[in-house]
């Protein structure tokens, strides 16, 4: 590795911790991605372009009139016109556009490059001029299929006639070396459009691009890759950038976390070569390990023969614009595949994940409770306590009790879920350095954390993202660890708990049919622990 | 290597010498190709299946339905369900089906799993219905997309309903391991069976699953791999079978072509590792060549580094189950690419390629021509001579001369084209040993096959497959050369000619503009020697 090479990385020490969660759910992961790009547009962008910067409003109005009419031609050109370069300004003026600017051109696209619905009406009135036909060779499943090849002709010309205008730039840009990436840039500015106003052409433009990219990225067109020491510095960057779950934090980490006893794994595309679109990182290990520490910090690790389990400590895709796409479900199931090739010894397949969405579900929970309790306060005196339908005390009377018994100066609060929030929302999570209050704490919190994940459910599937992602695939949740992140992002999403799920290969496409059929979610009796009877009512 | 791969290699001598022309035709390779399947299957076979062979009629209806019902599995299971199996039972039991199974499974899923019109037709309703208000919004081009959101969503529906139900089959088929390769075949058994019947819900599938073909298959997503003695004896035994314009004959060619001064490259694509679905075989010449025997067996090459031009000699593609999917055009651009790169004293870019289709075109003119001679005879005496309206004497005068003074024992016939017929119809080719015959011959056989590849078009386009692939990819034609390919197979098709075409760098989107807007071929003045003004007329 060189000194350049060499110096990128070291420079991974310095990013700032603020990824967002699991990056398998929609969020775009603007800042590393942005950063990457403005590299990249750097890197490709001609240096005459310096008036340019997407920020310089005075040149901005032109350069969009550029992009538009590149844009244009990319659709609108014969097929043996000179593409390449029309589809290279394309994707360059693109990535040098403001993000007003991005805004404006995809409206356009979404608008102005849609449908042709006279050419639909027509066609439709030719279809429906044929029915009588069909009907009777349908049923007679004749071998007259004369009567058929309008039928067929037709069908074809109205399929393609619903097909946007802009099927015609996504195509092109997918045969263009780069294009895919340009691509899955242009979609990530979609979804974050999208996250702020609900445009309905847009909506139609995303679903449309998602589709093709669901139709390009089969994972048979994928290769797995070992991520190794041995790979360029330009890659390891990508890994170091992208890593979601447990930030990279410098280059021993980085090599440990590729070093004996663990492996990284990513999916190629050949399109968007040097960059993994996903990858997983794993842990070889004696048990199920309850804590991230003992993955990330604790020394040695054991001798790889000695592993029993395979422990998936991390997955995170590169590219927000793919989301929605599950490649993480078929980049699991190689991986097992290929561990257990390699080594039979393996028996348990095992994550050790965060629970993204957990405080934030306990806060809201908890705020609104808050609400409810000050209107019962205001509207006073019906009854005695808290007596409205909505109000729902969720602390056990033991839980209730050992909050309220906690010195004030330390956690005050009106009963026990005010004390709760004000701990949880406290600066620099004080409640964790003390022993009273985190003994005070564990149990409601170990025990809502269960809850939240096999109880609170949207459209009967899990609502935690995490959560979701690996029940689809065919996991069960196995046991809840109680300070097993103790990170600031541990802390602050997941209350410092982790869960393992563990994919028992016997089961897994069982598993994911009865949770894809009727959401049912399967644990093991140490989750039931946590959640009893009385807590389901 | 070991020796059980050499010893595959060794085998390739046996090798019967009969390719079909240019695969890039859509002539399905159907010996190499299933010559290769029957290994597979013999490979991927449960060997408990050894009553189940092809031609094995007693089971063969069981066999059909067996295969009848996984291929019914594998399009309605739902999306969670142990598809990998279904689609592997699909896989292998269609591969052993017999060529009328094949054909009757081809037929069911053309028929039975085509859309849903009913669906269809209720759909144009609502869409039917909705007309008013997009046409006021699209006028407007109103921010008020709620308008449109039911138009966008009635769209989506009317454009799922118009695929038909083997679209869940083919993208089922694309995101398996091994899938892509079992959709080739299909469309190589589709396309074998066009070529004899012409049926309409077929031929509607065909044109279907190439569309899609043409998605998966992005030259984007394309490896462009340089194969040498150095790749696994696996690959190298493919480019031996699937070598279609110069067989290779033993392993000391093989090795030759992809040795100093020879370069191969092919398209990997992930989905069929260990195969390209194309290669191209490149010589390191002085000059551009005359005939294939210098590029093949005249010895010793020259240094590499006093090499100007780059010949393309051969460009094959190993899966006939993609014809129509023009993979060489990109294949050439990248390999240009890629040597300019490496070598940056290589300026000339061209091919050394046969004329496949001009012997059978000439035959076909001189019978009919004997033909409608002969009628003229039997219905004298109106005119003295041949007065038809349509006879034409293909042959100047010094040539219908030449050809008349040659010995009656060895050159027969009535007339000039009389005797040309019956000498490039004689058994082993004796005229190319007689250099009298060779002198008689050569001059009305480089003019006709001049007029044959600049003057003889079908729909605008140049007859020739060969010459129209790279026309259309924007090279011009260079040379005609004499006695160039003295092989059977290259004096059965094009009379032993061969044709340099030359991709002149700083013209090629330009000559494949006008190609493809008015079929203008770019020539040399070579070539406008053999093709006089009184020719055109």
């Amino acid at each position: 590795m060189n000194k350049k090479a060499l110096s990128i990385l070291m420079r991974a020490r310095m990013k700032p911790n603020d990824r967002t969660s699991l990056s398998l759910s929609p969020i775009p992961l603007t800042n590393a991605t942005s950063q990457m790009q403005q590299q990249n547009s750097r890197q490709n962008g001609s240096p005459g372009d310096g008036n340019s910067a997407p920020n310089d409003s005075g040149n901005s109005e032109r350069e969009f009139k550029r992009v538009r009419a590149s844009m244009h031609s990319a659709i609108s050109m014969s097929k043996t016109e000179v593409l390449d370069d029309v589809l290279n300004n394309f994707s360059e003026g693109y990535l040098n556009l403001s993000h007003e600017n991005r805004r404006k051109l995809l409206l356009v696209l979404a608008r102005e490059y849609d449908l042709n619905r006279s050419q639909v009406r027509e066609l439709i009135k030719q279809y429906l001029g044929l029915e009588h036909p069909a009907d009777k060779a349908q049923v007679s499943g004749s071998e007259d299929e004369g009567l058929f090849s309008s039928f067929y002709r037709i069908e074809r010309n109205l399929r393609h006639a619903l097909q946007p205008v802009y099927e015609v730039l996504f195509e092109r840009l997918n045969t263009h070396p780069g294009g895919l990436r340009t691509l899955s840039i242009l979609r990530e500015d979609i979804l974050s459009i999208l996250a702020e106003e609900n445009i309905a052409s847009l909506r139609a433009l995303d679903s449309y691009l998602m589709e093709k990219f669901i139709t390009w990225l089969s994972p048979a067109a994928l290769e797995l890759h070992q991520i190794t020491w041995d790979d360029p510095a330009s890659l390891l960057e990508k890994i170091v950038a992208y890593e979601a779950v447990h930030p990279i934090s410098n280059l021993l980490d980085l090599k440990r976390r590729l070093g004996i006893g663990r492996r990284c794994f990513g999916y190629l595309h050949p399109a968007i070569p040097g960059e993994p679109l996903i990858f997983i990182e794993v842990a070889l290990l004696k048990d199920i390990a309850q804590t991230i520490q003992e993955v990330l910090w604790d020394n040695p690790p054991i001798p790889e023969s000695e592993a029993t389990c395979a422990l998936f400590y991390s997955i995170s895709s590169t590219q927000p614009g793919l989301a929605g796409i599950n490649l993480g479900k078929f980049l699991i199931k190689r991986v097992v595949t290929q561990v257990k090739r390699e080594m039979p010894h393996i028996s348990t397949f095992a994550t050790l994940s965060p629970i993204p969405g957990f405080i934030s579900w306990l806060l809201s929970k908890l705020a609104s409770q808050r609400l409810l309790a000050e209107g019962d306060n205001l509207s006073q005196p019906q009854a005695e306590g808290s007596s409205s339908t909505f109000y729902e005390n969720i602390l056990k009377p033991e839980e209730e009790e050992a909050l309220m018994s906690l010195p004030k100066d330390i956690a005050a609060g009106e009963n026990g879920m005010d004390v709760m929030f004000n701990l949880l929302t406290s600066t620099s999570y004080k409640w964790i350095h003390s022993p009273e209050l985190l003994s005070a704490l564990k149990s409601p919190l170990m025990r809502l954390c269960a809850r939240y994940l096999l109880q609170e459910k949207k459209r009967g599937k899990a609502l935690d993202s995490v959560a979701n992602f690996h029940l689809q695939n065919g996991a069960m949740v196995e046991r809840i660890n109680w300070m097993a992140d103790r990170s600031d992002k541990g802390l602050s999403q997941s209350g410092g708990i982790m869960v393992n799920y563990v994919y028992r290969l016997d089961h897994i496409e069982e598993y994911a049919q009865s949770y894809f059929n009727n959401g049912e979610i399967h644990t093991s009796s140490d989750l039931h622990r946590w959640v009893d009877a009385t807590d389901t009512a």
